[in-house]
């Protein structure tokens, strides 16, 4: 099945990046699961239960959707078995297997997978919105030194050291030392508990590194960067932001080079393989 | 050079390590460097300079002193190199090499190297204290959930992926979900930074995980728990803290078992290899 025809089916969850679908597809349909927050306007959204799952599946194939993109962060669903149609209750225990077993990760490849075996095409918000990711180089702000350079390289080989294990996409080092690594509170935490840290413990020209993980389904789940991550990144103290190039989502992209020169931050996209 | 016999030098850092060693150690030679602060009463501390290697080792030398042991947390110096002596020039060079590299085990070991190359014997705290260490099992509380054994050994294969680039003694698992890895700012922090944790993310029944990076030479650096770890895992809402057999310090180890039974956390140790 082609990625690049059909009709496309948007599961939208939080941030900026379901309304940024809508733009370059506006004919898509447009969905997202009661109770979760995003950026559509109600009027074009249609409403959805996990429990329902084969609703969906009907709901889809009813709009003419062959293609689907899941955008946005949604919540770890808590299921309410007595809304259980078949085709949920069939999944369950897989589900529920994969629920018990640990990170995020592995429950995203298994809603990819049943969306699959449903006979649909699970596309990339990066594959949808190229313009949306930055090529390798300086991106924004001044030029970075040798030592943020490095520690760039030493925050990446930590992220890499625990790809395997399904944790964290970010973490900060500065001259070397290694200020935070990003769990499950997600970046905004981690850069607030960077700023909370004591000053005897900072060495000034900080990093804050921001990659996918090792063999990460960027279709699921790809990093993001926005101006609320410079901003907080500025705030904590921070001198450089280094990304993935190709493999991390830019929100607002054409705000953050002017950003990013105004905070006096180093924005720049590194080879991540 | 034996590590049993001769005069011992303790270097005392914060805490209530230096204390312990003077204890079982009362005819031993006890220094701190000028601006620690340490448990030990001044009248019977000698103080010195790093700047003053030299003099450093002529005092130890002088007091009949053959084997030395490195107890406590030491900040990272800041030197004066104004008031450096021979000794302290001649070693500059690697020092900084060593300190601008990054983490601090490397620092530790070029220590433990210098010591060593002067002749004195370096021993550990836990080879003075076998009774500050736990044998594998229970330690105190209550026995400990399948979930969270399993928490645990995800908790060691986060820290041991982390081993190598010289971050982390400590993280926390709950139900597969890591909620926080330790870094520069120590276990108060990333204790602190759990209890923050939106309730939205928590699963219950999580677990602090202490294990020494694997190779650390626990001579210099050996992570340690105490009454304090204890009640700070507890108000983080932990139900569990898992430390490596023989590898963790035990700080007022005698009073953790009926600690742990009142803050109904299970204390347990696992075979770290």
């Amino acid at each position: 099945m082609s990625t690049t025809e059909g009709r496309l089916g948007i599961i939208a969850g939080g941030g900026a990046l379901p309304l940024l679908l809508a733009q370059v597809a506006p004919d898509a349909l447009m969905l997202a699961a009661e109770g979760t927050a995003c950026g559509l306007p109600e009027a074009a959204l249609t409403r959805f239960r996990f429990e329902k799952m084969g609703g969906l599946f009907e709901t889809l194939r009813a709009g003419g959707v062959t293609r689907v993109v899941m955008a946005g962060a949604i919540d770890r669903p808590k299921f309410d078995i007595s809304q259980a149609d078949p085709v949920f209750m069939e999944l369950a225990p897989q589900l529920m297997a994969v629920m018990q077993a640990g990170g995020d990760d592995a429950l995203l490849r298994f809603v990819i997978t049943v969306f699959e075996e449903q006979g649909f095409a699970v596309v990339g918000a990066h594959d949808l919105l190229p313009q949306l990711t930055a090529p390798v180089g300086l991106v924004g702000g001044p030029e970075p030194s040798m030592a943020m350079l490095r520690d760039a390289e030493r925050g990446r080989a930590i992220l890499s050291a625990l790809s395997a294990l399904d944790v964290g996409q970010g973490c900060v080092v500065e001259q070397g030392s290694c200020l935070g690594i990003e769990t499950a509170q997600g970046t905004d935490a981690l850069l607030g508990y960077v700023k909370a840290t004591p000053a005897g413990l900072r060495r000034g020209e900080g990093v804050f590194c921001k990659f996918p993980k090792v063999g990460q389904d960027l279709r699921v789940d790809m990093p993001a960067i926005g101006p609320g991550t410079l901003r907080a990144a500025a705030d904590a103290g921070l001198s450089c932001v280094a990304i993935a190039a190709r493999k991390v989502l830019l929100l607002e992209a054409d705000t953050l080079p002017a950003l990013a020169q105004e905070l006096g931050l180093s924005l720049i996209a590194q080879d991540a393989g």
